[in-house]
């Protein structure tokens, strides 16, 4: 089951650390890419290969001025799923959405989510009903998703790589940093 | 048992979207409350108060410049957790965590977290051993703290609330809103 997420309506200045944020926890948590919408961030991208080079892979970025259009691509191939906090409960239906397998496409928004991606999406997912961050949404969902088997996933590629420590700092070099 | 986030060094200008995601999510998340430290920042103070208002509490926001002397006054009465990603992975300690049952401070820093912060906690945990988000990591340790029953917690005073749907959005209003 692959999954990539879609984060809508990305404005440079504005969004720029937080859309960071929302692209290295898809990273994080176990997609294997990102498309984002809006406007095109070539330091947003820059900065996010460049984590990949040093901690691994794969992790594709991709920008896509029409995001509506990789809505559709996406409900012929797998299934869209929308987080929202006016959707259904997480804990109601990540069950049913776990046993379909299908590829999935995660759509976070920004402020403002068109009314036409709740009707193009397979599922609209609230991940609690209350104001907080598409940062944790998408991170709880995908970390429900995948049942914590994400919290080990290996890096292909990676330069360098964390020793878990109780106390400081530990990070070994595994071939060659960029400089 | 009782939990308090605490965010620190918060810069007004750079940080205010990000610290306010973070406090956005211990409370949806089921923190009882955040202490941050760095640049007192009144608007951000301002804009959490006005969700807790809306869409109920109880939710605490506090500003303290002494970090330190939160963290130390914390050993005493509870357990400090300090989220890193160099710290020992979640999955092989929350276990422990949550059989203890004291009250926890847990710690999310800035980009630069002074070396201090690694030898007071009592616990220092990564959320994936990789570089992503302080608002995912926090989001992510909380609900597996609570065991996923933060995401239907019952908030008190509410003046609006979300009716999960699987398409649109629908808001009841339980009492007068503010204007």
């Amino acid at each position: 089951m692959k999954v990539v997420v879609l984060r809508l309506g990305h404005r440079v200045v504005r969004d720029k650390r937080l859309t960071t944020h929302v692209l290295l926890a898809a990273r994080a948590f176990g997609a294997a890419g990102v498309i984002y919408s809006g406007q095109r961030d070539e330091g947003l991208e820059k900065s996010i290969r460049r984590v990949v080079e040093i901690w691994g892979g794969p992790f594709q970025v991709e920008y896509r001025r029409d995001w509506r259009g990789v809505i559709e691509e996406w409900r012929s191939r797998g299934e869209v799923i929308h987080l929202t906090m006016y959707g259904v409960p997480i804990q109601e239906v990540i069950g049913e959405i776990r046993r379909s397998r299908k590829d999935k496409l995660v759509v976070v928004g920004g402020p403002k989510v068109p009314a036409v991606v709740y009707e193009l999406a397979d599922w609209n997912v609230s991940i609690t009903s209350q104001p907080h961050s598409e940062v944790s949404a998408l991170s709880v969902f995908l970390h429900e998703l995948f049942e914590g088997r994400e919290l080990s996933k290996d890096f292909k590629d990676a330069k360098l790589k964390v020793v878990p420590q109780p106390r400081g700092k530990k990070v070994v070099r595994l071939r060659e940093a960029p400089a």
